[in-house]
C-alpha cells in the first residue's frame, strides 16, 4: 500500500528529534510542510523533493502530500512538536478519506508542553489541561469555558497559540478568567522558542503574566494551587499528600 | 557545578528516544531509575553504574541520584515517556533543595499521551486534559472533580494510571462520571504498551470503555463531541468550524 508518514519534528533542533522521526524522513522521497519547518531540515536532505506552503495552508499541504503518496512516492508530512497536538495528523486522516487507501503512520514527537516544561523545571508533573487560544476554528466562548473549568478544577494549564498580531490581548483575557479561581501569586511560566535559536524561559506570577507579552513562538504555563518556585524553576508536586 | 540529567526515555524502544536523551545517557556515569526501565537500557551501557529501585521507590531513587551527583559523578535519572509528566523531574527539584547546588537538566521525551495518540490516529488534535486515576497522592474527590470539569467543557481526555490491582474499578467509575456529560457513543481508545513488546491499540466507545479492562501499562483516550472513527482510527477535528 502507499505510505504516508506524519512526523513530529520536536521543538526545533535535530537533537530533540527521535530516531524514528529521522528514519521516516530518511525513507521518504517527498517532504511536505510549513515553509519555516521545511527550511529547518532542507539542507540535511539535498536529494529529496520538498513541498512547502505558507501558514494556514494546511489543507493545501495535506492534499499535496496525499497526491504525491497516491502517485506512488513515499511521503512525510512534518509538524513541529508532536503532529497529533494542534498538528497535521488529524487533517491528514480526514482528507485521506477522499483518496486511494494509504497506510498512514503517525510518528510521535516531543510536544511544546513537554519541551517547554523541561526548560522551566517540572510545571506539568500533575494533571494538566492543554488549551489553544486560537479562535480561528473554535468559538471564543468555548475557549473561555475551558479556561474557567480548568482553573476551577485546579489543573495545571498549558496554553498554545497564546497570541498573534490579530489576537494581541487574548492572553490577558485568558488570565482574567483564570484569576476568577486562582490567586494572582500562582506561579506561571513563559517559554519562547524552546530548542531553537533565541530560546528563553521565564518564571513569573499569574498576575504578572496578565501584563506580559507573548507571541506565536511562545508556550504559556500556569501552575496549580501547589506549584512552587524552586531554585528559579517552576515545580508542581506529584500530588496533594506526602508519600 | 555538579550535573544531573533527568531523562525522558519515551514509550519504550530506543527508536522513540531523542538524540539528546541518548547523549545524556552516554555522558552519564551513573544511571538511576525504576528497575523495569533500567533493565531496558542496561545492556546498551555495560560500562556504566546502574542504581535501580522497585516501584514506589521514587524518593529513595532521587536521593541515590542526588548523592551520586554530589559525590562528583555525572548522573542521569530516567523516567519512561517524558520525565515531566507524572515522572521524576518534580521530585528531583524538590529533594535537591537539601543538597549542594546541582545543575539539573530535564531532557524532554515523548509522553504516553503522544505515543498512544499516534497509534490511534489523532485523538488529541484539539484541547485536551491529562488526568491520572491514581489516588495514592491525590484525593479521589479531586480526581472526580477534574473528570467532571473536563467532561463538561468538551475537552479530549487522556487518562494515565487508569488501573492497578488495588484500583480495579477506577476506570469504570471515571467513565460513569464522563457519561454525565458525554454520550455513550463518544469515541474512545485504549493503548497498551506503546512502543514496547505487546503493543496494542483499540478504538471503542465510551459505553464500551466502561466495561473494558485496563492495567498500569495502558493509556486511555476519550474523544470530545466532535471526535470520529475514521478508517479504524480515532480522529478529532482541529476545531468546530470549517476553515
Ligand atoms: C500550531 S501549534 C503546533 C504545536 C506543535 N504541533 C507541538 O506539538 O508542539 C503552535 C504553537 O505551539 C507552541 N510551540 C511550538 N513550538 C514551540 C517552541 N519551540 N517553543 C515554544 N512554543 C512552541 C506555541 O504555543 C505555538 O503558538
Ligand atoms: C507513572 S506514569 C508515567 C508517565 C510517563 N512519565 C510518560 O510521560 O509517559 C505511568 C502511566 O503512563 C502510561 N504509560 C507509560 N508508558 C506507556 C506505554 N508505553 N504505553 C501505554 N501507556 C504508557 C500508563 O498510563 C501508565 O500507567
Amino acid at each position: 500500500m502507499k505510505k504516508l508518514y506524519v512526523v513530529g519534528l520536536g521543538p526545533g533542533d535535530e537533537q530533540n528529534m527521535t530516531g524514528r522521526a529521522l528514519a521516516a524522513l530518511e525513507e521518504s522521497e517527498v517532504i511536505v510542510g510549513y515553509t519555516a519547518y521545511v527550511d529547518l531540515i532542507r539542507a540535511r536532505y539535498p536529494e529529496k523533493a520538498f513541498l512547502a506552503t505558507a501558514m494556514r495552508g494546511e489543507v493545501e499541504r495535506c492534499r499535496m502530500a496525499l497526491e504525491a503518496a497516491c502517485g506512488g512516492r513515499t511521503v512525510a508530512v512534518v509538524s513541529s512538536g508532536d503532529a497529533g497536538v494542534y498538528g497535521m495528523a488529524g487533517l491528514v486522516y480526514e482528507l485521506a478519506q477522499g483518496y486511494d487507501p494509504i497506510d498512514i503512520e503517525v510518528v510521535p514527537g516531543v510536544t511544546a508542553a513537554c519541551s517547554g516544561a523541561a526548560l522551566l523545571g517540572a510545571p506539568l508533573i500533575h494533571d494538566f489541561a492543554v488549551i489553544s487560544l486560537s479562535d480561528l476554528l473554535t468559538p471564543w466562548e468555548l475557549i473561555e469555558r475551558r479556561l474557567d473549568a480548568a482553573g476551577r478544577a485546579d489543573f495545571c494549564i498549558c496554553l498554545y497559540n497564546p497570541a498573534s498580531r490579530r489576537r494581541a490581548d487574548y492572553l490577558r483575557r485568558a488570565c482574567d478568567i483564570l484569576l476568577r479561581s486562582r490567586a494572582p501569586e500562582t506561579v506561571a511560566g513563559l517559554v519562547r522558542n524552546a530548542g531553537r535559536a533565541g530560546e528563553s524561559a521565564r518564571v513569573l506570577t499569574l498576575g504578572e503574566l496578565r501584563e506580559a507579552q507573548a507571541d506565536m513562538f511562545t508556550t504559556v504555563f500556569i501552575g496549580n494551587s501547589q506549584t512552587k518556585k524552586l531554585s528559579g524553576g517552576m515545580v508542581t508536586p506529584r500530588g496533594y499528600r506526602d508519600a
